[in-house]
């Protein structure tokens, strides 16, 4: 959902703009976008995106399934093959920006993309319940392992407003700040629960959805990324 | 969460109860239960699982580690096998029930358990926002395919009560009962968003942790395991 937030707010600052979907075995991205068209090749066997009501280019496992029910049951070895094809095998084109929607955990699908796509960072989605920082921590060993630069960390799930205008923190107050100050890393954003956002994912609407955190965000990682031009 | 519930559960109900974390690239169950001492091992090369604070047998990635924040970065055909060995080289010795904990998905983690560990059946957890059940569809097909028994439905996050006693609903009300209903599964529990369960989590007190809710569930799933003595 934050992947397809920033991708968004990449094409509002007018960027040609994809988004690849990593999760290969739980992938989300297609039916939030309205996308249940399979994968249509060319004669040399490459691959065209999906393009979304918003023009986001889209490459999703959901793609070359004829149900978007049937699980992806695939070992390993057959997940990192589908991340390097839908990476060298898509027709991406001209795109400015390619966002990469990457699961939870350290295994092999962050090991793939990190040694065989050349990635200029990543961003760290984390929650205020990941268990103070533990799984923040382990996902952000691998990058510096991998020699990866951390452009930032977003906070999900960070608080939520009650219908009586309540700021209410379902998950606890999160301690990221700290955490983030201690060992040098950007808070680009800290999320509210959003059940708008949700339904505009269950309804396949996302391409719809901006939000004004992620907007301000997406100006600073534009800029760390040398990518924002002068006069904007 | 939902697991170390389940399995702090059982062993309210009288069973000795084993917790395996499956999700060997984002293990979170040692720090929930304030496990951070390495794994031991005997002569045999056989493991001493940890022993919570309620008598949980826990075996989980980070008693590899000597640093829980240290990323596991390992590549598919090293998670199966940890997985397998978590199953056959751990000394759970005369365990009633073992609760494996899985991480999202239809990949390579719940193929290895399907295919390598005799298991009695699965409980499907789901969110309200896992895209009106298309992930929870994958979920089942997998489990379909592979002709394992699903136990019933556990639905996370369903809704949260506020500091003035207003129930809402952070992520849309979820269509849970009607797919349910219409797929023939049981709604084992609906459990609310709850922070002291986080802050437990975080603390490392989980051990502590019960829910009426996932007791009553826990009566539903014994007796459909026959495991439920006849005077409870």
């Amino acid at each position: 959902m934050v992947s397809g937030l920033m991708a968004n707010s990449a094409l509002g600052h007018g960027y040609l703009t994809g988004l690849l979907d990593a999760d290969v075995t739980g992938p989300s991205i297609g039916r939030m976008y309205g996308i249940n068209t399979p994968a249509m090749g060319n004669e040399e066997g490459l691959i065209f995106p999906a393009i979304a009501a918003n023009e986001l280019r889209i490459m999703t496992a959901n793609m070359l399934l004829d149900d978007e029910e049937k699980a992806v049951m695939w070992r390993g070895i057959m997940i990192n093959n589908a991340i390097k094809e839908f990476y060298s095998k898509v027709l991406w084109s001209d795109l400015d920006l390619l966002f990469i929607d990457m699961p939870p955990g350290t295994g092999d699908v962050p090991l793939t993309v990190y040694q065989s796509i050349p990635i200029h960072g990543i961003v760290v989605v984390t929650t205020p319940q990941d268990l103070v920082g533990m799984i923040v921590a382990k996902a952000i060993d691998m990058a510096h392992q991998m020699k990866i630069p951390i452009l930032g960390i977003v906070e999900n799930m960070s608080y939520m407003e009650t219908p009586n205008k309540e700021i209410v923190y379902p998950f606890g107050k999160g301690k990221l700040d700290a955490y983030a100050a201690k060992h040098e890393l950007d808070v680009l954003a800290k999320l509210p629960i959003d059940a708008t956002l949700t339904q505009a994912a269950d309804q396949g609407t996302f391409a719809k959805v901006t939000h004004p955190l992620i907007d301000e965000a997406m100006l600073l990682l534009l800029k760390k990324l040398d990518l924002l031009e002068i006069d904007e």
